[in-house]
């Protein structure tokens, strides 16, 4: 375990070295844990996934604990299936909690919040699991979502498609109503959140692909294009006393009333 | 394990038999889980703990792996010390991922990420699971935080105390600077964030002693008076366009220029 994660880590030097895990030395039962009395820190070793089987699976897994538990548990449930433990002892079930934005409060996108918490199973690292959540997060600010079409729909429709525009779950559901015409809270709102958790799950699986096989990632660019709060708000600004790297837009769209 | 899960989800009938939790049926090696062969599903099986002694260990765990981690660390890690598995398997470094709301975004709280997490691993049935993370997230809302005094504090201070007003990791680190003159990102802000982090253990630690007590949690009231959105926006009115229960002060604090 301890090689496998060392070869997570250290990038591009890594990438030949990594097919090894895809192939003998990882398969069938014996698996990157077969001395169960070890028992693993994180980060757990990872494997790749295949991003489509992944999606379907996310897509189906919504079903039973909704968008956080989809992500996680589509992807970490494949790698019980194929290794055995520690995947399979996994509390899957904990994910649920997460379910729209948390408890039902519209704060971050469960999917998003799955995404990361299996991020940050596989990569302990910095600065490389940030760089992972940014990618992560950035592509969800920005997609045409949802983009997964389902083997077998749970509810067959023409499915509009809108950019979340943040990551927070009352924001991306609201910009999607207003594209699509559709109501929150109704039947064809859940099939885009569970179109939204394949997707999510996809890209994870994507990067986490490209994570273990040595890809590099770049540091994003959080300037003034992307919040117009920074120049006043952040690190080394006048005031700075704000945090993070959300998009201003859709919060304070109208700051006439009360800001400078 | 059976027994135990039953008796968490049958409220008051079980707090005399949840006594039993507490002493010899749990105590020492043999713990709920003795048998090492069962892998537990989640819920995991709760135990009492110490509120302060569980707040002075998050203020401790914060220094591994920041708020999300120091929480649910906490928490699970002293599970873990008293009766072994499955709680000290739990891969704990991935909670590093919640982070200042998650990777660094400033979305959800990564303490509430950390209790929320908690609560998902050790209650499974609803309404009761969202009921217990409803208790957590108002009070996070409305708290004068933090009021945690370490025994040994890691930066000596006169403490500001602020409301957060919000779940928002963003927020509710701006409404602290604001309140205390204090920038975001010095080592005065960081120390606030460990003692909320010892806050939200804390009181994460009362609601699951309560849940597994018996006691009832009331439905919190999201009316108009939470939510000024509501009338036109969510479920059952006009538009029913948006989902959750976050208070909009903070957010759309002035909708003068766009909003009717």
């Amino acid at each position: 375990m301890r090689d496998v994660t060392r070869r997570q880590l250290l990038g591009p030097i890594a990438a030949a070295a990594g097919a090894c895990a895809l192939s003998s030395c990882w398969s069938g039962k014996t698996g990157p844990y077969a001395d169960r009395e070890r028992r693993p820190e994180s980060p757990w070793a990872y494997a790749q996934l295949d991003p489509d089987v992944t999606a379907e699976k996310a897509y189906r897994d919504y079903q039973k604990g909704h968008c956080m538990y989809g992500v996680f548990a589509g992807l970490v449930s494949q790698l019980a299936e194929r290794y055995g433990e520690p995947y399979q002892s996994f509390p899957f079930g904990m994910m649920a909690y997460g379910a729209a934005g948390a408890g039902g409060w519209g704060s971050l996108c469960g999917a998003l919040n799955g995404g990361g918490a299996a991020i940050g199973l596989f990569v302990a690292g910095e600065p490389q699991r940030t760089l992972l959540i940014d990618e992560l997060f950035l592509w969800y600010e920005t997609a045409e979502l949802p983009a997964h079409v389902p083997e077998s729909p749970i509810l067959e429709m023409e499915m509009p498609r809108s950019t979340a525009g943040l990551v927070l779950c009352h924001v991306s559901i609201t910009n999607w109503c207003k594209a699509s015409g559709y109501k929150a809270a109704g039947k064809q709102q859940k099939e885009r959140c569970r179109r939204l958790t394949a997707d999510t799950a996809r890209k994870t699986a994507e990067i986490l692909n490209r994570n273990l096989a040595g890809q590099s990632f770049a540091a994003a660019d959080f300037s003034e294009d992307v919040c117009g709060c920074k120049a006043c708000h952040t690190k080394g600004s006048e005031m700075e006393n704000s945090k993070g790297k959300m998009s201003r837009g859709s919060c304070h769209f109208s700051l006439a009333g009360e800001h400078p």
